[in-house]
């Protein structure tokens, strides 16, 4: 086996540090040419029509805008009026050969998807930068390399929930009358079709995770990316289809099914009775809604969430706020791993500069903010681009939900004169506020003043319980603190991190190690990823028979 | 660990025989007390009120009949108006002191409620008998010791599941200014409450996965049995709280909620908000309720199906029919795995016996059933009684839905006058009759004629994509029509036997190694059991800090 999967199966037990895709875009990693190569590519796609093969398309969809203002002018391929069914049908058409080809091959075919799609990841970086407004190196290792390992990652538990069971076995039952023997036979089989729901910040990280998880396990998949972020997973579709056909496997395993406004592709997708695996990101509402009309399928979502940090007291004060700083600057706070409320009691924090008042914490992570984005041409590389005008406006109407700390202020990029691009704002509420209670997704975080730490535990057990949380994070130096945090950690079902000061983040998770997610509260009903997310993608068909009457087949 | 359940552990990933509590109720076996004193501790429970807590209970409900015309009039406590809330909360109150117990230390007590049910075995194979009318041998072996073999195969799956991920961790990052160190901790975290709804005909067997495996998991479990069957479960949970109490933990982890007609108990329980797990057995109109109506929770169904036999051609006839006349008769085919369709050619089976036409193998069977049941103190032994007067009115109106091939007879329990027993009918339709693509629970099995062998195989393939299956079989000499079986079975994701005509029934499943139901069709969303059947009842929540900051705890 792929000497990377070996060390993938090691790693999501062990939890350790892995990956198979080194993260650095440096020419000393890539090559000399690589980055300029990546990016012609990414260019030559502009005004084209792209090649990708969706059966029951008829003419074309051209829906990207990017945040950086460029205009890709990319065509994709729109399903016809009635071209579900073709979709549908040819989609499962190479499902049996893909099923008889078994886990280990599979495998094998998915890894060379990973390989094609790595010798494309400059122009892969550039595509999820223009329509995720990710800054390049996020892009490059959000939206290529760490999504690859993400990958590699669903392919590592696939094949541990698929190789759990012998393939065949020779039953004895000792009896007074002599042994009872029966020879059987264990052959995975898929759920049905996959869809797979993409959405506009994280086209391929969002998306690999179901994708693969389904593709792996036999499943044939339609992907469905946002309207706004098609190309990145078009790339990804042509590359599975070329190692597909080249394999000898029916390229329409993974197709494309782009869709206009109005088309209600996921919609139609994830309800007709062939597709029984659904894979969605984006919003609570679309997501609550798919777990309840989607009975045929296991539905796996990613929605939105209200992520606390419990502010108690800290040792280290200035590493907090650089921390937390890097966290909201981030690709403008766009992550639903970002920190949203920031919990603060009103007679402040114990802190080795002394004791901070909410103002003088939201003062000194402005601060923090302001020192991280330094110039410029630096800011722009750590803030990216605003994705959408929905994020844009409330961002700009965050003012009248508290009091401005911290304000938020244009940046010009230095090559995208056209591109929408803002610092984190802090609004300060007090605790019975509704403004912080549901997700404000972007550059928007609230300080939250609360009467005691205990009042903070207490709003994040409630927020998360209601609104949900992809992460949680708490600063205390008292062990009671912690120990109290990590047990509400536990009941509210959130991934807390501890006191971060040095160079990892709360809205960072490193595949194979962290789950992003626990599918335990609102936020998410599943996890990338745990056995839960590949266990249900497939069955077990047995056959058995009598030792004597035939020989074992194969 | 226990050394049951390393066994247990190679045996579910290898398939090999196993078992943890002995079939045969012999003296030899059990001690020769063992059964008198069964007998006398089932008795004493009649007209007595049954020794259980349930929390919002008040007043009690006497809802069971016994098949064998007994008049046990014992009561169980009923919930209150409104006691559904005072229910819900006792049961999960104990929660997060058994999920800190950990996966290890809840299997350890899973376990002691097994061994506690195992030296209860004897009453719990007459609660089963004199509740579903099985035989006191099949009570005995269904209800008892393998329905205790699948429980402790839940626990070993649940505890690979629990165990796969490492729980703690030093994850190390390599980079160029030092290496990036955060250690992690991994806790495995219940879902939530869990309701195992029962059936009539296999009140333990088919209730005792979902209970032990949502147990294990740390989730507390609500057991809603049917009206008809309450004392086998309430066995159950009596002897589940006594050890949980023993080993002090809050014995309303396992409850007991006993309805009286129209209580809607079971809709009201899976529709709560708390609860986050239910396990169903019973009919496919309320399974897919169920499916449809509560998102919140996972649900694993198992409900009807049409089991097909394909009848091509075989080597040794009398061994052919032998095997069907004992599978028809088991407990007078009132088993979900028990065949209803005998897919036959109209130009007949080839046989060692020469070619025999849908009345010749009809004929044939019905000899067999006749000389298996012989005297009729053997036959009650094999068919039990009839569980219900639904279908004993089925079997009475088998005629009208075609040729009656084999006719079904009463017989007399010699000990108990009132039992209903009936032999298994044989009706003969054609194959576009209606009569057989619907389940028809209890002893009506179809023999239908086909055109040819592979109108047979069209035909399971539709039945069973349309109705669902739990077994399936073949019969044939031909490795051609064999291989395309198989490849069916695949592809409709039901369970093959082939050519049984030995000591090995397609109507039984063996645990550790027969997978009962796939998941795979509408006979059952989930299967007893494999990775998906347990992976889903458990979240893992990570805690993640800087290791200079404070130590590991614990």
């Amino acid at each position: 086996m792929d000497e990377r999967l070996e060390q993938a199966r090691a790693a999501i037990r062990s939890r350790n540090y892995y990956s198979a895709f080194p993260e650095s875009p440096s020419p000393r990693v890539y090559g000399a040419a690589a980055a300029a190569e990546g990016k012609a590519a990414f260019e030559r796609h502009f005004g084209s029509t792209f090649g990708v093969s969706t059966p029951g398309a008829s003419g074309e969809i051209c829906s990207e805008r990017s945040p950086y203002g460029l205009q890709p002018e990319i065509s994709y391929p729109r399903l016809k009026a009635g071209g579900l069914d073709e979709l549908v049908k040819a989609a499962a058409a190479g499902m049996p050969t893909w099923r008889d080809a078994g886990p280990k091959r599979r495998a094998e075919v998915c890894l060379a998807v990973l390989d094609a799609l790595h010798a494309r990841v400059f122009e892969l970086a550039h595509a999820v930068q223009h329509t995720s407004g990710q800054a390049f190196v996020t892009a490059f290792q959000a939206g290529g390399t760490h999504a690859l390992d993400r990958a590699l990652e669903v392919i590592a538990y696939a094949l541990e929930a698929m190789d759990f069971h012998a393939d065949r076995a020779r039953w004895v039952k000792p009896g007074r009358s002599g042994d009872l023997v029966v020879e059987k036979t264990f052959t995975v089989v898929p759920r049905g079709l996959g869809l797979v729901v993409g959405c506009n910040t994280f086209p391929t990280w969002n998306s690999y995770p179901g994708l693969f998880a389904s593709l792996v396990t036999g499943n044939p998949v339609i992907v469905k990316p946002h309207p706004s972020a098609v190309l990145p997973l078009a790339i990804t579709v042509q590359a599975a289809q070329a190692v597909l056909s080249a394999e000898g496997f029916d390229p329409h395993l993974v197709t494309l099914a782009a869709e206009g406004d109005g088309d209600r592709l996921a919609k139609d997708l994830a309800t007709r009775p062939e597709v029984r695996v659904v894979d969605f990101t984006g919003s609570t509402a679309f997501g609550e809604w798919l777990e309840a009309h989607a009975p045929q399928a296991r539905v796996y979502t990613e929605k939105a969430g209200v992520n606390p940090v419990v502010l108690d007291g800290t040792d280290d004060y200035t590493g907090m706020c650089d921390n937390l700083a890097f966290t909201l600057a981030l690709y403008s706070g766009q992550m639903c791993t970002t920190s949203q409320n920031l919990f603060v009691p009103g007679d402040g924090v114990e802190t080795n500069h002394g004791r901070k008042s909410s103002a003088d914490v939201a003062a000194s992570i402005g601060g923090a903010i302001e020192r991280l984005l330094g110039e410029d041409s630096r800011a722009v590389e750590i803030l990216g681009a605003i994705v959408s005008p929905a994020v844009l406006e409330r961002l700009e109407r965050a003012d009248r939900l508290g009091e401005v700390l911290v304000a938020s202020r244009p940046i010009t990029h230095p090559d995208y004169p056209d591109a929408v691009i803002r610092t984190p704002t802090l609004i300060g509420v007090g605790a019975g506020s509704d403004a912080y209670r549901s997700e404000s997704f972007g550059p928007v975080s609230f300080v939250v003043t609360t009467a005691s730490t205990a009042q903070s535990l207490e709003l994040l057990e409630h927020t998360v319980a209601e609104a949900g949380a992809i992460t949680a994070s708490v600063y205390s130096t008292s062990e009671h603190v912690l120990a109290v945090t990590r047990d509400l950690a536990l009941r509210t079902g959130v991934a807390l991190s501890e006191n971060l000061t040095d160079g990892v983040y709360v809205n960072q998770s490193a595949a194979y190690s962290d789950f992003h997610g626990t599918g335990a509260n609102p936020a998410a009903n599943a996890s990338y990823t745990d056995l839960d997310f590949v266990a249900g993608r497939f069955h077990v068909v047995q056959s058995r028979r009598h030792p004597s009457v035939q020989a074992m087949p194969g």
